[in-house]
């Protein structure tokens, strides 16, 4: 099945089958003025500009006009949470009151408010709302989605988490990418047990994981009163022997030490990064790991926001992500990530793109099939209500995405 | 025609015919749990809690089920520029180079470059343009619109411009408010002219505006480089001379005396105050004049935002507005200006949805009639997809809106 999609106003790429980071981050992304696409299978056949001629002709090719649009390749998010039960509305009046979020997670609120309710919840209900919010980002250009574990914190919930994104895996058009992130926090039930939980994370449940493969990465939520990045390196050491390859939440609040550990364990990425010190970006750099930055969670929290632009200088690939949760992000628009990208973070629009496009995509092991409009790469794009790729940039606040391809078909 | 709405989940809506400032902003918002409205030509007729009762069975009442979900009065974008052409989205890598605003206006770039596409544009184009926006506000739950002209700076242009929204409010459901803003720039052919068009606006624009019936307000953009406060003063009793009430955009870049004359003038609104100095909100909270906010400018800006919460301390009632312009706040999502205004103004929930409805309702002369939900008022409502107020101003990013109500009748 060939398809031919013609008259594009403009069709911006990077091009790459890995992330890519300094001057390559803008400098890779190709912008074509009056161009065509041809599809073959789901796939990328070929690209051109200008008139298509005998390709158009070939029988049994199906033309699709962009009407002098914008196409670019779908949207990767490559951190989320959005297996959950429980919104925590309630805590924004803590939060009006300057009330911290260590804080609010020292209360009893924070995270261990949405993992009672994680726990409680049936699977049923946990699977609907990860449904609607999925269709919600498919309709927003978001074509491929990683999601974390990390509300249940106990075996059953935990594993129950990854099963919910198996099932959703058959059920919606997207690519889903598993990561158990089991040390998000330590369970209320351990709270004088540290060494018990990491035991049972590291011989009973990762080894589970494995069996039943359900999960490609972990993660470890590095910071301080979370966990020391001794324990991570031991909790990723134990995911790598399952094979499960490591990320990284390191330094959100504190720099203790969660970048730094990149190149020792080979991570594919760190995120968060918000007080990443220079010591941890020439880690990542040597590691070749992509900086996984989520600038809408900065936003929501009134922090800072992560030193983008050092990183890219240096050559560390970025990416950005919404970080959808139901206590510092509860957003799930990659398009508002790629307003405050350029707004916050001062990328150009072409390193922004690469950040929600390819270099997502190698923040989740998937750079060799999708990310970028390019021979061979899965047909993952959106067509977008807009002339050029700064308009999207430039417009805020409106869904901009007019059409949505997944693996070729359109789906939103 | 009667129309009850049952199973309201909450009910939240500022009471009143003017705006409140002070303690009142949050004090005087009613959250009934467990809700009914009851609804009579286009009209509320009685609210109250618990079941209906005999209510429900009067002839002819037609039954409307909330689902559990919450209702607010529509919403009020108190200040926009929707009549344009010519987005500026590559003024962006300016923007993102450092350069500022008065510096890109200085370049013939910002108010004019716009100014010059609009001039030339068809008259059709710049509707349709602006009924697409408006539909698309619509669906983000604004049921009143005020639209201010100034992208013309002639007198053909700025009268075509009125005229457009004059059309508008005969095609649309949406109250329209038109806002006579010839005093946005000094246009380039009256670049070493002043007086000349000073004059023009005076002597002949606007009393032409007055016999047409095309505007109730006159605003000034009162600022360094654009008009000063003796001529903001000027042009104001111009316009009231002909039954156009004043309004003022004041200290958004310099504090020049912009919010002083509110009191002078009694002016209805003055909008932005990023700089507002204290003797501008004393002024305006002895003229009784709404500050009429504009966060997504601020953030679009990289500015500082307004004392938002100084002023609401001092008793000065304050709205806020999207400002959506193709320059300064390429946006026309107010739910976004709402998060915004919890989490950058520090307003609660409560004071942040009367600056979107009561208060910006009193910011365009219609306090009277709407902003709220109680008996007599129109009965503008938005049913959202929230469990309650807290809701849509911690989600961010996802238009919350489920069903629009304008004059009682389902419109989106």
């Amino acid at each position: 099945m060939r398809k031919l999609i013609v008259n594009i106003g403009e069709l911006a790429t990077p091009f790459g089958r890995n992330a890519w980071g300094g001057a390559d981050q803008k400098k890779r992304v190709e912008r074509y003025r009056h161009a065509w696409l041809l599809l073959e299978d789901g796939k990328v056949l070929s690209l051109g500009t200008g008139d298509p001629g005998g390709i158009a002709r070939v029988p049994g090719t199906e033309i699709l006009d962009a009407g002098g649009l914008l196409v670019t390749p779908g949207l990767v998010d490559a951190h989320t949470h959005l297996i959950f039960c429980g919104y925590r509305q309630n805590e924004l009046a803590l939060k009006l009151q300057g009330v911290s979020y260590l804080e609010i997670l020292a209360r009893g609120g924070g995270i261990l408010s949405t993992v009672s309710a994680t726990r409680l919840a049936v699977s049923e209900e946990l699977f609907e709302k990860a449904r609607k919010d999925l269709d919600e980002m498919l309709k927003h250009g978001v074509t491929t989605v990683e999601i974390k574990s990390g509300y249940g914190l106990d075996r059953e919930t935990e594993l129950r988490q990854l099963r919910i994104i198996k099932r959703l895996q058959n059920e919606l058009p997207q690519d889903l990418v598993a990561t158990y992130l089991g040390a998000h926090a330590l369970p209320p039930e351990y709270k004088d047990n540290r060494e018990g939980y990491i035991s049972l994370m590291c011989e009973e449940i990762i080894p589970e994981i494995a069996r039943e493969g359900l999960a490609e990465f972990c993660d470890v939520f590095c910071e301080s009163g979370v966990f020391t990045a001794e324990e991570t390196r031991r909790i990723l050491e134990a995911g790598k022997k399952y094979g499960l390859r490591p990320k990284i939440h390191a330094d959100e609040i504190d720099a203790i030490g969660g970048s730094e550990l990149s190149k020792e364990v080979g991570a594919v990425s760190c995120e968060h990064l918000i007080r990443c010190r220079e010591s941890g970006i020439a880690a990542m750099k040597e590691a070749g790991t992509v900086a996984c930055l989520l600038p809408a969670t900065s936003f929501y929290l009134g922090a800072d926001y992560a030193p983008a632009r050092a990183m890219i200088e240096a050559g560390v690939p970025v990416a950005m992500a919404t970080d959808y949760n139901p206590g510092s992000c509860p957003s799930l628009n990659l398009q508002f990530v790629m307003n405050l990208g350029c707004l916050k973070y001062k990328l150009t629009p072409e390193e922004a793109l690469t950040a929600v496009t390819l270099n997502a995509a190698a923040a989740i092991g998937r750079a060799d099939r999708l990310g970028s409009l390019e021979p061979g790469k899965q047909a993952d794009l959106v067509l977008w209500d807009a002339p050029d790729l700064e308009y999207i940039f430039y417009r805020m606040g409106s869904n901009l995405v007019k059409t949505v391809m997944k693996n070729g078909e359109v789906t939103a």
